[in-house]
């Protein structure tokens, strides 16, 4: 068959549909609008996302790029009002780890890539970013849909964040100030925000086709409020930043960890100094519902728990104690859940347990 | 079967090995040191990456996020040097967008995500954007590796690139001064760069598995040099950065299109102001062999030809005609491509072919 009288091949035969990616751009381009902040500079559709930074001193910008995790499959089976949560819950993700950092949101972009474009998914998607974006004062400057026939299935998905804060190199938090008899306070999270979702899937048989899942993530949750399995694992990430940094800009914060893949035991080290450990009385925090079921369903170990999920607390800040109270009264059910001691264990995470002892 | 006598379920039964993960990010870590810069501040493992900005005026900040498309379906196949290859093609991907806005890069962050951490393939990405980050100037200062079991098939991967750079508002570069008699500068690509992959896997039959890819991408490509198929495909996304940033700073560019997703038809008019189009003489630049097989193999329409791949052309730049010449000294090949005229079509790109005649 020669060249001159094969049927002309089209990108959209390939499975790639530019024209169709263009519309749901221009839809989603006004959720983006609605997020200008003072930044903003120039319209969505430029080779760049352009934001103003206005003259000042020396600052730091602080970035994170981040994902959802296998959170992203139970929104491929429950879709609709899922595709959004998870929207808000990659910006939320990212806000939190620049907070960390004392710095707070400039702008955000995101990647969404798909096997094929499906406007409904997508549009929820930066619905749900551009809402976040909004009560973290992040300005959503700029993103890539890429349409990716052959590498994601039909129906599914994936999507990073990419997030820029700044912080004054005054006001930068890294911990390096923590000593002995600091305080811990621990902020709940609303599930497992968006990490240990892969185990989760695994132990509430989440993992075949969304159909399937659907049926799985429907049944109520034992010991819940009445919530869905689905409802209750798509609890969405929470964001501290409204509430937090006020207290980062009284200069009271001197260490903050977000608690995401790795749980307490790996992501608490990540602010602390030399010299010094952590111990946590466990009996001092509510444990949700869901971690109950899955650790009880899947009979995941202590250590293993703690290393999955976050338990219950999605960020921890350290505190001198006298300022503790002063944390506590303004973050709602911020408590102390644990002190700095002096020690240089291997494992840098003491978790006291009422129930089933010592972790670690 | 009581929770009590059943078998631990760990996060590592359900497919995610953080340990395995964590000897990962040690390796890559060294890769991304390499590329520190004056703004490098602080190591990789805080929950944000750190770039600090010296006290200076008023600034825009460019930002961009771009992925690599389907190309990284021919790494799965081909492997080895090919990580490397799609890991700093996305790097330069981002530079280029941002430079189309006179930006230079401040700092990257990266996004990975696997079905499985694959070590060789996830070392070979951050060496090839490491590597990139050193020739553009750019700090890898941070990123996201994701283990999503389920989401991605065995072997195979997304990746997504962020980048950051800065341009102060009077150099900001938008096409907004040009205007008709400028004339438009072609610099070529090295091949596809990082668009029209899924239509050219579509044409060339590599779109089975691995071992079925790897055959037809081992076979010379028609009308080249001696390179296989795979070879030229593979062709790496060229940075335009270190050639044209000096001619920025000079003041003489107008305009910059990078020639990406959508391409030449797509992408020339984001530069354009109102009531300008464009001309272009197709025989002022040479069509590479991979596109002339490409587009004959397939049918291609020539509209579709200019709209699915850059069709030799990575990167075009608008000058006054009394500058052209200064442009096409300093950077190697470049020529003039093309004209700015008076005019308000809905098609704001004609392009002459000696061949097949004016395309639209």
């Amino acid at each position: 068959m020669s060249a001159e009288s094969a049927k002309p091949i089209s990108y959209r035969d390939a499975g790639v549909d530019i024209d169709q990616a263009a519309r749901s751009l221009g839809a989603i381009a006004g959720f983006a609008r609605a997020t200008a902040t003072a930044g903003t500079a120039g319209e969505i559709g430029h080779f760049g996302g352009i934001f103003r930074l206005p003259a000042g001193e020396d600052r730091l910008l602080i970035a994170s790029a981040d994902g959802i995790g296998t959170k992203i499959k139970l929104a491929f089976a429950i879709g609709g009002w899922a595709h959004k949560r998870v929207g808000g819950d990659l910006v939320n993700h990212c806000v939190n780890d620049i907070l960390a950092c004392g710095a707070r949101p400039l702008f955000f972009l995101d990647y969404v890539a798909m096997g094929k474009i499906d406007s409904e998914a997508l549009e929820g998607l930066v619905e749900g970013m551009a809402a976040a974006c909004g009560v973290n004062g992040a300005a959503l400057i700029g993103g890539e849909t890429a349409e990716m026939p052959g590498l994601y299935a039909p129906g599914e998905y994936d999507a990073a964040g990419f997030i820029v804060g700044e912080v004054s190199p005054s006001a930068f938090i890294d911990g390096s100030r923590i000593e002995p008899d600091d305080l811990l306070i621990g902020l709940p999270s609303a599930g497992l925000h968006t990490n240990g979702f892969s185990l989760a899937r695994m132990i509430v048989g989440a993992t075949g086709g969304p159909s399937q899942d659907r049926e799985v993530l429907a049944h109520p949750l034992p010991g819940g409020d009445g919530e869905t399995i689905g409802e209750a694992l798509l609890a969405p990430h929470l964001t501290y930043f409204p509430q937090v940094y006020p207290l980062v800009e009284q200069g009271i914060i001197l260490g903050i960890a977000h608690i995401t893949g790795g749980g307490l035991i790996d992501n608490l080290p990540r602010m602390l100094p030399d010299g010094v450990v952590v111990r946590l009385d466990q009996s001092t925090w509510t444990v949700n519902p869901i971690f109950r079921y899955l650790v009880e369903t899947g009979n995941v170990e202590p250590r293993e728990q703690y290393r999955t999920f976050n338990m219950g607390i999605g960020m921890v800040l350290a505190v001198r104690p006298a300022d503790a109270q002063t944390v506590c009264d303004a973050i709602s059910d911020a408590r102390v859940i644990g002190e700095i001691v002096a020690g240089s264990s291997e494992w840098k995470v003491t978790i006291e347990q009422t129930i089933d002892g010592t972790v670690s």
